[in-house]
Parts: C-alpha cells; sequence; structure tokens
C-alpha cells in the first residue's frame, strides 16, 4: 500500500457537504470512495483537511487515501478523474509518508468568501448566483475591515462557531482581510483551524458592520462575548472557498 | 394595452433554448411568458432580439411584450423577477413605444465566447464547466485573430451556419477579437445579425487555427468556399453568451 496525497476542486451546490453520510446521500467523500473503490475493487478511506458544509466550494481541499497503486501517479489521477461526476475534479496527486495525515498535519487553512454587489438595477444575477452572496447595497469596507482586525491573533471564537468535537474555542487567525475587485467584496481568512460554522458566522456579522447597522465597537463587544448567540447572523454557504491547507 | 421592452439575464445551463416549445420544455421564452401570465392572468406573448441555443447564455438578451399595467413600472419588474426562477433575471424594465420590435429593430448584436485555458495540470475546473470551454492546451492567439480579421466587413457566412428562414447568408461583422485574460480567451463578435450556429462555428474553426492544425489561409479557404461542410468544428454552447443588443 502507498498513500496518496491529493488536492481537490470541487462545485459545493449539488453536495450535501464534504463528509460521507448514508448511502444515496451525495457527499464529496462518498463520490471520491466510490471512484477509488471502481480502480482498486476494495474499499478506500479518503481523509481530508477539514469537512466542507452542504453548498461550501473548494478550489484546495487536500486529501490522503492507501491504495495499492503499481502504475505511474498520472495514471491514478486520470483514473479517479474519469470515474468522478464533472463537479469534482482531482488538481493534482502525490506519493507521500505513509504518517501523513491532511487534518492532523495541517498548520493553516486559507478560506475565501465572496459578496457581489448588485447594486446597479437591484436584481440579482443568475449567471453567479451559485457562487456569491448577492447583496443590493453596497457596504462599508473601511468600517468591515476595522472590524475584522480585531479577529487576528490566538483569540476564543465561541461567538462565531461551534467545535466539531470537544469544547476548545481557541483559534489563532493570521489572517483576515476584505479586498474589492469590481463588483466582488473579497473576504481572505487563515487560521490554524475553524470552529464549525466560522467564516460563514464571522462573515454575516461582518456585513452588518459594512450596512453600518453596528459599529465596530458593537462587533468586537459580540465577539468578546465569547456567546454563540452574540452573532449576528450565518452568511450563505455557497459564497465561501476552502482555497488552501499549508502543511 | 402598453409595450415594455425588458434587459434579460439568464444561466442557459438547464434551458432548452430560448424560444417556446411543447409544454413541458423547459425554455426561458416559455417561463417568462408563465411569469407574465401569473401577473396579468392573461397570455401573454414575449418578442426578443433573436433566440438563442440549449446551454446558452445570456446578460443582455432585449425582450418585449404588451400588458395593461396600471401600476409603476418598478413594480412589474419586481413582479415579473418574483415570479421566475433563480435561473432567469429581468434586470431592466421600460415602457416603448408600441410600434418597438426587439428582433427587427436591433441593428447590431453582440456575443461573447470564453474559453479557458486549464493547462496547470491539465485537469477540468469544476466551478465553472458550465461558464467556459474548457481546453488543456493554450492557443495561439495571434493567428486567431490574424484568421478573425477576415471575418470583419460584409460577406457570405454560409460556411458558418444555416439561417433561421430563407437563405440569405450574407451577414456584416463589425468587431471580431480575441483578448487574453489571465486564462481566459475572450472572443468579442459583434454583426448586424448572425446565422443559427455561426459564433460557435466560427469559435470551433478559429480554435483550429490556435492550436496550428490550419494556418490562417486554410481558415480564410474554408470561409470564402461558402459551404457549411468546411467549417472545423462547433464549439459547446456553454461558453456562449449575447452580451448586448443595439437599437
Amino acid at each position: 500500500m502507498k498513500r496518496f496525497c491529493a488536492i481537490v476542486e470541487y462545485d459545493g451546490t449539488k453536495f450535501f457537504g464534504f463528509q460521507r453520510q448514508r448511502a444515496g446521500t451525495r457527499t464529496v467523500q462518498g463520490l471520491l470512495e466510490e471512484a477509488l473503490h471502481r480502480i482498486v475493487k476494495n474499499h478506500v478511506t479518503v481523509l481530508a483537511s477539514g469537512r466542507t458544509d452542504s453548498g461550501v466550494h473548494a478550489t484546495g481541499q487536500v486529501i490522503a487515501f492507501d491504495v495499492a497503486w503499481p502504475h505511474e501517479v498520472d495514471a491514478l489521477l486520470t483514473a479517479i478523474n474519469v470515474n468522478l461526476p464533472a463537479d469534482i475534479a482531482v488538481k493534482q496527486l502525490s506519493e507521500v509518508e505513509g504518517s501523513f495525515h491532511p487534518r492532523f498535519d495541517a498548520k493553516r487553512r486559507t478560506y475565501k468568501y465572496y459578496i457581489e454587489i448588485c447594486d446597479d438595477f437591484n436584481v440579482r444575477r443568475p449567471l453567479t448566483r451559485h457562487r456569491h452572496w448577492q447583496l443590493f447595497e453596497d457596504l462599508n469596507l473601511e468600517a468591515m475591515n476595522a472590524a475584522a482586525s480585531h479577529l487576528i491573533g490566538m483569540h476564543d471564537f465561541a461567538t462565531f462557531g461551534q467545535p466539531p468535537k470537544g469544547d476548545n474555542t481557541i483559534r489563532e487567525v493570521y489572517q483576515a482581510e476584505w479586498q474589492r475587485e469590481g463588483d466582488l467584496l473579497i473576504f481572505v481568512v487563515e487560521a490554524n483551524a475553524f470552529l464549525y460554522r466560522m467564516v460563514r458566522s464571522i462573515v454575516g456579522t461582518l456585513k452588518v458592520v459594512g450596512e453600518g447597522k453596528w459599529t465596530v465597537a458593537e462587533f468586537t463587544a459580540a465577539f468578546h462575548a465569547c456567546d454563540r448567540h452574540r452573532a449576528a447572523i450565518t452568511a450563505p454557504a455557497h459564497g465561501l472557498y476552502l482555497v488552501f491547507v499549508t502543511y
């Protein structure tokens, strides 16, 4: 058996998230394991850097799995892609140490969140409806960045999410910044790890700051209260992308 | 009755083209007429600048229809959008002269075609699979533009398409040029009108020039032969967008 590591891109629209569920529920892990099963005729367990929710996309999800594969690595990459539906693709594949674990060995994860300002005619845009959170009024990016800067560092993020297990809600954020590109507001956030729903909860709460409904001080007060009920709203899944995992 | 003109955006992926077909076939015209029927309780015929094929997108399709509407124009715009599915939206609506016809009065149509070069890992990209024609090797844009420049002017385009009716295959092309934006090759083509499949047939044949399989001279020879069998290939529908109609 050899351990392989792969970078995976997927369009989250038609998946019930990354994690395998009961038979008949369409998940990224389930389809990757089915593809590998068809190739090596054995059950293969796919490990990942982390789970993504239903509707969340990835351009840089990292997975690992063990298979007996006597041929070239590129032939396995091609075989996997041939066995995957059009909304998942394995972009890179390489053999790694048998001890490599995509979740435990990950040092940092980077997510991007896309907001699209459709203020020209205040009408939703069909072509990007599964890619960006479409809003009809512009947001104050300066205020959002002033609030976001408070997230940087090691903090208790209990306001913005639950841990996948246990009760440790301390995380370290290295980068949290909005940039404007045309009609798009793009939030880049990098942390050692994230709580469940953390990025979407931060984005939703920053949006309320951007609308002027909350001040930066109200944002930081909610953040430091470490109380899940103090978050404003949760941004929709379809604007969120897992873009990079650092090892 | 008042005549209204509207600009419509749609994601062509799940439509069997623009034109209404038998009941049960999902078309843009069919859904626009159903939305208007629900609002005014009468059958309303929707006219358009032209038909788009199954899978072709639009950001600037122009339509017109007659309804008795005693309220504000903006209220009709909202009512239509509420009654449309997420993959169509009416972006602008205004009252026009009763004699206005979106097809007969159109002077020029502009289409864009998007090719995406996925040459980094030679793997398809799930997130843009319904938006761009994904290719795995770069194309020679200079050669494609040298060939495309021959399209400009009034010519017989019989090599690249059939007329919707009759046998006039003469059209006048004002603009036909490729531009590179990152991984994207974007073809902008503007003409007084287009034959059926004309843009896709031109793009497919220019692609063969870009691959170096045809010379520019072979392209122009095929073009001037005015023979539909001389076109190389037809590019897929999902890279094509109707972006603008000039009146």
